[in-house]
């Protein structure tokens, strides 16, 4: 067990320092009176979420918590152990996004390249597009005896997913005949409805449920995450632990007390200050892909058009995702000398579990021996450091996330911190944080080009779109 | 030899129908009269970028004829054929992305998975960060006397690069010894001045040079980019025959006639028109790495302070990677309905170079028995049609580049194109599109914090900076 000093030094933080008038400057940055008025705001709708959560609406706050889940994942990857060399996800958006940050942050950097004694678990494929180069390399290259597929769709009509299901059920079946292939396939589906639950039964899947409620970009701590991690050697019970930590910060009533309250609270205030672009820059490899993860929760639950009255109006702050240090030689001269237009949110590691100390040599040259006796890690941090400074030189707004290290527990801390910090910008926002009824149209006219019945119409309409030969060179 | 009709029918084109007025309305769509106002502006714009080619002041646009540097590079990669198992770039910036961008576009999707007999070449190890925890685990995974390093860096004081050389030539000099290690490290530097040519000459590197005034962004066609594609078995003569074939297009007056021109046309018109993002969506896994060569290219040459007189202005569009069709689960629902700010371009693919047929089953699930027969080829043109047709509906203009296929051809005249579409954007600007001021201030602060000589005065307003417990939560 955790000691609650050891506990408390695992924590991660949130830093504002850099986004305040103090610090770049009044025209920049936030002055005490925005926040206090946030401040006021902030208990009424901690009730709210409080209310919400208290009545089963916000199914995602509990899943930290699901211990017969957990079970019965842990069950499943148990009884797996050892049959396997290849663990594919055919799944897209929040089907897949958080399974790749999480795996990302928490297993070896170059996991699938290790020989199979050092790995922890077999090889992760997350398949989430449908690129006939890309998808039918990889069939080529995996033994189907061998490789476990996890097809996760809540509706079990998502086009790409049941594309790559029936592709591989069917080079399943050849391989393995009718019967044995189920067992080299799990489904993750709605509990009850959906096209995927009546399959699942017919083929004899076992299966996993997508939460009630649970919509994708807030399903990483359900099956759909903890599955696919807790079988390629990602250690969930920490990922939940961190989460449920993170869950008592969120649940303080007092702005200057609750991360993610805080860090919502700054993102949609520089959003209403014209400042539409949010750039999270991780200064580590490991959590490149947790800005992707966020990309999707953020885009997703807070570009809307909001509705007042008779008005309609398109609201939301665009996510962008940057690397440290690596985009300081591509994007840094437009982040301080472009239009000041973005708010800036720096992830820092405090340990990387490994230090790399640089050699002394060539020390009479100037622009490389100062670096001898230094680490890489020193490196890194005077990196991120610089960068902050220089964006607060440049009246940039910024904040810095610091992570003690990163492992299943300070993730688990960060992407809770993150849902939570969403739901609460939905409520600055007033808008609804959990639909997304924007991607309809694209996905019908998906149907309709792809033949599906009653789409017709919508096809004539695609076909109509004019395109002159004369607007193409 | 490749016949005229060949030729054409590898052509990539510009399709630029859904930005225009007729497809998306007046308010957010282009009216002919704003493209005659460039128009009458490019010949003038085309005559001075061919003086100044004409007069050495842009060497980039000669690189695709460098017969010379291609045989060396050739030679050198011929000589090494069979030696090695890994070729590891310590680049960052503009000394990684082009390698990267070619690579993932040309080679096998799984290329460093693939067992020895089946690749081309060596692995590919593009390492563009400082992270001790990833730098230290390949450092382990390498056989070093089966590992062939190259270092770039025009300057030779680039922290990054400089240190992974420090540590990395360290160990190969106790595993080879200090005379044998040479064999192992080529440098790609300045061809004269800087750090780093005379370490190559004191330790014996085999050297390629940085073209005097090609800056790290515009590199790619130059050794920095075709030595480690090369190695890997990309074919490079290709390559730059199809950046030699876009630069004919780019040679052309006339606006509606240069794919390049129009596209920044249309690029800067739509950012004067307070649409400060540009997002490249690929529709292609391959091609996901151009869009971050791409978001280089673009924000470090165009984010300026643009000087008027004794007004400063700062400038510059932000450009944006997405993925389609993955970014439909994760960034679509902003697109269409948040607001109407970005400009978006769409990369088509017309052949994946196989096709994956969709197998028939549960052809009386409505939500899946409609895909079979279909191939997944379908579904990722049918994905993007859509999506075009998604953001027309509500009134996002969007133009689509098509590659017949995506190969060394046709990415070296997407390279090109974008690098010509980024001096004609320079010139509608007025900004230097070269140089990158913005990125000084956190180079110094670097240098500070990791002591190296004459920077202890940037040190001390370094550790000046205000940071206060009371906003760190």
């Amino acid at each position: 067990m955790a000691t609650r000093k050891s506990v408390s030094s695992q924590r991660i933080t949130l830093d504002y320092n850099n986004c305040l008038a103090e610090a770049v400057g009044k025209e920049h940055g936030l002055r005490p009176t925005e926040l206090d008025r946030i401040e006021r705001l902030t208990p009424k709708i901690a009730e709210k979420l409080a209310t919400q959560r208290k009545n089963g609406k916000l199914p995602y706050r509990d899943l930290p918590y699901q211990d017969d889940m957990v079970a019965s994942v842990l069950a499943s990857a148990r009884a797996k152990q050892g049959q396997f060399d290849n663990v594919v996800v055919l799944g897209i958006g929040g089907s897949a996004l958080g399974t790749i940050a999480v795996h990302t942050a928490c297993a070896h950097p170059f996991y699938n390249l290790l020989a199979d004694k050092d790995r922890k678990g077999p090889r992760l494929f997350v398949m989430d597009n449908v690129d006939a180069a890309q998808f039918g390399a990889l069939a080529d290259m995996l033994d189907f005896r061998r490789t476990l597929f996890i097809t996760i769709s809540k509706s079990g009509s998502t086009a790409e997913t049941m594309t790559q299901f029936l592709i591989c059920r069917q080079k399943q079946i050849d391989t393995l005949g009718q019967k044995k292939h189920a067992e080299n396939m799990i489904v993750i589906t709605d509990r009850e409805k959906g096209y995927l639950r009546p399959i699942a039964q017919q083929e004899g899947y076992e299966t996993f449920p997508v939460p009630d409620g649970v919509g994708g970009r807030f399903s990483v701590f359900s099956a759909v995450g903890l599955l696919p991690l807790a079988l390629t050697g990602v250690d969930i019970k920490n990922l939940l632990a961190g989460a449920a930590l993170m869950d008592g910060s969120c649940k303080e009533p007092r702005l200057r007390r609750n991360p993610a309250f805080m860090s919502a609270a700054i993102q949609i205030l520089f959003y209403n200050r014209k400042k539409p672009m949010s750039v999270m820059m991780p200064y580590s490899q490991a959590l490149r892909d947790v800005a992707d993860w966020y990309r999707q929760l953020w885009a997703e639950s807070l570009g809307k058009v909001r509705k007042a009255g008779s008005r309609e109006e398109n609201v939301g702050p665009t996510p962008i995702k940057a690397l440290g240090v690596t985009d300081q030689h591509s994007q840094v001269q437009l982040y301080r000398e472009g239009p000041n237009d973005k708010i800036f949110t720096l992830l820092g590691v405090e340990n990387f579990g490994r230090e790399l100390p640089i050699p002394e040599a060539f020390e009479d040259v100037a622009g490389v021996g100062y670096l001898g006796g230094h680490t890489m890690n020193e490196l890194m941090e005077a990196e991120r450091r610089a960068t902050a400074y220089a964006l607060v030189k440049s009246q940039r707004p910024n904040v810095t996330i610091s992570l003690p290290a990163v492992n299943e527990f300070t993730v688990g801390q960060l992407l809770y911190m993150m849902e939570v910090q969403t739901s609460f910008a939905g409520e600055l926002m007033k808008i609804n944080a959990y639909d997304q009824p924007g991607v309809e149209e694209g996905k019908v006219a998906t149907y309709a080009l792809m033949g599906r019945k009653g789409f017709a119409e919508a096809k004539k309409e695609i076909k109509a779109l004019k395109s002159s030969k004369k607007f193409i060179i």
